[in-house]
């Protein structure tokens, strides 16, 4: 089991596969003739993200996860995103990065010191962060973007579009 | 990196956050003088489940993915949960069955063949299934429930209780 298995590929899988959300969100508003980008401000309760953020969120996730496991500095994003196809340009401008990272890169990361912002110095070990942290935020995000979309009637979606393709094997 | 911890700590800790969820659940309706089973039928959209099966489904997610990588046989549950309580009954009880794996038990887990019957005699191995189906699925079902809640109002859930506790060190 490695890290880079566990991380790249799978958060660019998933971040493809939101992409591919907002796109049915587009058909959808298109078909019930409103404006799509109305989608980008729809959330569950009002104190909750609505979709704009969530994505983001989702992207940062990916982002932060891989750079805190290999100590690489992430390219900036300034959460500005207000329409679908900004959200989308932010989500391949993050797969983009997220397939800098080579497997190597990853080596040694289950026992670095990853310390965000927001523990003010304290710090998790890579994999206590990886597991307990990273893959918990950036599928809360993902999914809650999902559930978005489809609780704002988004009739295309289903299960196997939030697991994407599957490495089925045969024989 | 190993597979017991990726698996069963981690899916323990979620079991445990979505039980502390359903009290804020009862909690809430309490104060708001509904039934609190009420809650167990909400559902995002019509053809999406509802909280009782958003939580079996987490747990059999759960079950279902340590039972995979280690060719273990899970105990059945049938899916018969009508009422917070027997949601909390069934958490619990995925918990403890949980608890019976070992570290050992996962050796080897990563390539093994694992055949879901819903792929037909097909198959995934291991880490894919893992990494692809079984946390991307358990994750889904969780954070779907968990948002379910947010949805009806339960105002006492907020994202650490999402997290749960989290091993933070210092020095």
């Amino acid at each position: 089991m490695d890290l880079y298995a566990i991380t790249v590929p799978q958060f660019c899988k998933m971040l493809h596969n939101v992409e591919l959300w907002l796109d049915a969100g587009i058909t959808y508003a298109k078909a019930k003739k409103f404006e799509p980008d109305q989608l980008v401000g729809m959330r569950l309760s009002p104190d909750m993200y609505a979709l704009d953020r969530q994505v983001q969120s989702a992207c940062d996730a990916a982002k932060f996860a891989c750079a805190s496991l290999t100590g690489k500095t992430p390219p900036a994003h300034p959460d500005t995103e207000k329409t679908i196809e900004e959200l989308r340009t932010r989500v391949r401008s993050v797969i983009a990065h997220l397939e800098t990272y080579k497997r190597e890169d990853f080596v040694g990361g289950a026992e670095r010191k990853v310390s965000p912002k927001w523990l003010g110095g304290k710090w998790f070990t890579g994999q206590d962060y990886l597991i307990q942290v990273a893959i918990p935020n950036f599928y809360f995000h993902v999914t809650t973007a999902y559930d978005i979309l489809r609780h704002s009637g988004v009739d295309t979606l289903g299960k196997s579009m939030f697991m994407g393709q599957l490495p089925i094997r045969e024989g």
